[in-house]
């Protein structure tokens, strides 16, 4: 057992070419203790052991800096810095995060989640080196899923220009979480299949240097590879082939289901837990393409997350009726504002955090055009991610301010279905969707007419006190209500706002006749969220307005009631502060 | 003269070669016309003469459907499409925008002034237009200068997968509004010296099919080009030289200079008005450049904005001090962490509609990670720009609410300097600064420790209202306290915010002793705005809160005071309200 020894990267160092492919070995059989029994990203840390012993042997972190990409695929590099035990022993699997973090070692430089990034922040590192007249090597390690987006092109743009030390490792294993998109994969395939030598070279047409390594498990070749460029004195790409999920048969073969899961049985690769998906969202896209052709599902590389896994969304892609941009949100969200444009009825859904990266496309591009298009916000709040790499919590705060967008909350699985039948048949904005984390069938069909802008539902009629609940946290408000006429006798009302993007006014004044005090309860960020336009709308008034949301941090690992409890919103908090205002 | 019988693209049609030559001269002429009178881009539209004119003679607009990038290359488009009184006739010059504009004319897509749209947005188009199963040509037009934004990049990606008709012109001049930067630049240039022809192809390793024309002023070459690649059944970049400024030699040679600007005289291209630029912001950057060498000023295709302009800027490129990553916002913003994760001191300055698009890039590679780097916010607010493509009333919505940013508003020359010594010395939090659209000197040196965050400053001290001028409109501010003294007799309290990421608390107790109305007064969006978070702070007290800001919505081609005086926010009004309360 050689890693046993390895508490720093100089013991790695000490070991013999033999040794370092034992060494891998036992990196490989931590991390599949770990991810069967915890859960994790399987498929691409298993492609990164042999890389990543290698990169250790050759350079010399942190003096030698190394960022890498998504950083989910850091693992092996988290076991050879110091931090094995968080991989072989499962009282400490929790020590560490799925995510580079400086906070836990000096060899991480960077929290990452979100992907193509690295390039960006590695030409930084390096550019800070040469400020200060250090030397360094400056390594960015990016997977070829990653190099769709458009911060990675820019910076490989940039890289072309830069002439002092930067190392480039492309991981290709030709696959992002699902299968990859755009032309740039075709190239990737056509270098692999001339081991480096065709001339259509998408990183030397950006102006950089260039080296191919077909087997990218082979320690020797990699280490002889790394060396070659060690203190090289401009920038270099190193495209170097790997196999995702090298080492577990199953997750060689099914690369996307393999990306990342619970834990898993090692013998037969069967999932130990299955979650019984709600079929909701799929089920209404479906419904929606099939009964209008001139529907379509856009998607940028997580086709999972609206429930089109690989068989179906093929025969989706077929029919033109689907398109996955891979990785490349700032596309996606400039191309429904086309479609739309040209009479299409596009819907675009991905994960809240990652529509961050659509900001200006959202605003310039498709609100101020005021086009048409769906647009699917998954796993906005608290009950979404939990990770501060893909924190969720400011999406109000981000979309409610740009004009022209019409931002619904629903809170059950009818008026999700009402909604999105809305958003998809009107011709006069843009509407977002805060999907619900969880879809909650209320039995009664919505039949409301949300063409009528920034009605809000009175859920439940009572006087002195009223509770605005949104979005995700309106059963938490009725509760809340329940409980205090269950200690007072009092009604209080209960409001689901449904239109995050505006108020109403009418309701709102009303509410002034019999009510005293208005407590709004938000699953994101309080600041720049939705209380305070109530706060705003009744400065002027004799009304008290208590807003409940969460603090301004990036919170992390956290459990979702446990970071709402934290900020005072629990149902007994809530009826305490009730009984006391 | 010709161009007096076009009247639509029809009439083109009918004019033979020689005629449409003629044709070309008479635009070239229109142009010089309205933009020597009123100012303008000028060197973008004298580049696209003649190719405008073989495109709308070989295609059938609306039909077939031009997307232009940025779109300040349109005016011939729109000389051609039912326009030119806009040109000819002072009368009309303000009858048209300087850019597209579908309220115009059916022959105008989109409303667009961020770079590097073009090919997302034509990719939509493409893709609506086949969900109806129509027959169009999509032709996107972009400058080579547009080509390094990330999201154009995704697009051409994605170009290089999609399999049906679109045109991609790259309009290569060799010159962004600065000189261009990136690897993807000296492809371009191979490409121009090998007439097209060298491997190093960035386009077709992107997967795209290729031709290229190195006179894109001859128009029949053009005609030929084009009419080559009507009703093709896949997608396909057409390179075409031309040269910026082309017809006016002075523009031809000095092409930064010529990129846009004020009226000018035509004989002897000298601009009629110049402005004597406020130097402090620039000053600020070179004394900070020279007293420290590990700083370094990082701009993303705007380096005039910040006063470097060619000749100054050259020195602090060799020192290694200033770097233009060209138009790559994203990358410039994730570099700025990197930067100072390695012991840089980075001072990223744009204009604040561009900030937009590092959203992403500033919440998750920055602030993340706390690195100590520093952002101006250039033309904030509605004294900023005034076009709705340009839009800038929103970045206190956008910005104040991430975590870990710290966002000053300095409101006179002194305190941007104090804040500028501040954010650029400190290491523990990035700072964004909202540079004063006008640079007022107060005289006195500003002293105050911004080290103490969230501090705001008691400007005049009074009782019973207190009006909290944000930024640039803490001068108004003054102005009302000072007519309502005149007006009532009355000392009120007028506060300078200072930081716009937190409250200052303290501060905002105390006034409940001795006020019973706050006024905020911001010259920005109010959703998510200042004011709301002074509301929502006093939502359970006593205390009244009135905030004024600008309504959501797309404003254009505003008079700054005009549009603050439609919002109630003008000296007269505010006083009026004041007694009223």
């Amino acid at each position: 057992m050689f890693l046993e020894k390895i508490d720093d990267t100089n013991d790695l160092k000490k070991l013999n070419r033999k040794e370092l492919k034992e060494l891998a070995n036992e990196v490989r059989a931590a991390l599949i203790n770990k991810i069967s029994k915890a859960g994790g990203h399987s498929g691409p840390n298993l492609g990164m052991v042999e890389m990543t012993v290698a990169l250790h042997y050759v350079f010399d972190s942190p003096n030698d800096k190394f960022v890498f990409d998504v950083s989910h695929q850091s693992y092996p590099h988290k076991i050879l810095t110091g931090r094995k035990e968080a991989f072989l022993d499962e009282e400490h699997f929790h020590d560490v995060t799925g995510y580079t973090n400086p906070l836990e070692s000096e060899h991480d430089m960077f929290t990452i989640g979100h992907t193509s990034t690295s390039v960006s922040l590695a030409l930084g590192l390096a550019i800070g080196r040469d400020l200060n007249k250090k030397a360094e090597n400056i390594i960015a390690i990016i997977g070829d899923g990653s190099l769709s987006g458009g911060e990675a092109l820019e910076a490989i743009d940039y890289a072309g220009e830069y002439n002092k030390n930067l190392i480039i490792i492309v991981n290709d294993n030709d696959q992002s979480i699902a299968e990859n998109h755009g032309g740039i994969y075709q190239t990737l395939k056509e270098l692999r299949d001339t081991n480096g030598t065709s001339n259509n070279n998408i990183f030397t047409s950006f102006g950089l240097d260039y080296k191919y390594l077909d087997d990218g498990h082979d320690i020797e070749k990699l280490i002889e590879l790394f060396e070659s460029v060690k203190n090289i004195d401009h920038p270099i790409v190193l495209h170097i082939h790997t196999i995702k999920g090298k080492g577990l048969p199953y997750a060689e073969v099914n690369k996307e289901a393999w990306h990342a899961g619970g834990p898993f049985n090692v013998a037969d690769g069967t999932y130990k837990f299955v979650d019984e998906d709600d079929q909701t969202l799929f089920d209404s896209l479906t419904n929606l393409l099939n009964a209008n052709k001139k529907a379509i599902v856009v998607n940028a590389g997580t086709p999972m997350g609206l429930g089109f896994i690989e068989p179906v969304r093929k025969e989706y892609v077929e029919r033109g009726q689907f398109i996955d941009v891979g990785i490349a949100e700032e596309n996606a969200m400039a191309m429904i504002s086309g479609i739309a444009k040209n009479g299409g009825i596009p819907v675009f859904g991905t994960f809240a955090p990652f529509l961050q990266r659509t900001y200006d496309q959202l605003s310039h591009d498709l609100c101020l055009n005021n086009n048409p298009a769906t647009i699917l916000v998954l796993s906005a709040g608290v009950y979404g991610m939990n990770s501060n790499t893909h924190i969720a919590l400011c999406d109000i705060a981000m979309f409610a301010h740009i004009p022209n967008l019409i931002y619904l909350a629903p809170t059950t699985k009818e008026e999700y279905l009402q909604m999105f039948k809305y958003a998809t048949t009107q011709k006069d904005h843009p509407i977002a969707i805060r999907v619900p984390v969880q879809m909650i069938e209320s039995g009664q069909e919505d039949t409301t007419d949300y063409s009528i802008h920034n009605k809000s539902q009175i859920v439940q009629q009572g006087n002195d006190i009223a509770i605005i609940g949104v979005s995700n946290l309106l059963p938490l408000a009725l509760k809340t209500a329940q409980k205090y006429k269950e200690d007072t006798g009092k009604n209080i009302t209960v409001i689901n706002p449904k239109f995050l993007t505006g108020l109403d006014e009418e309701l709102l004044n009303d509410l002034t006749n019999n009510h005293r005090l208005i407590i709004t309860l938000e699953d994101g960020e309080l600041e720049g969220g939705y209380g305070h336009r109530i706060s705003s709308f009744y400065g002027m008034t004799e009304m008290k307005v208590k807003n409940y949301g969460i603090s301004k941090a990036f919170h992390t690992d956290f459990n979702a009631d446990e970071l709402l409890a934290q900020h005072g919103i629990s149902v007994d908090q809530l009826v305490t502060y009730m009984k006391n205002s």
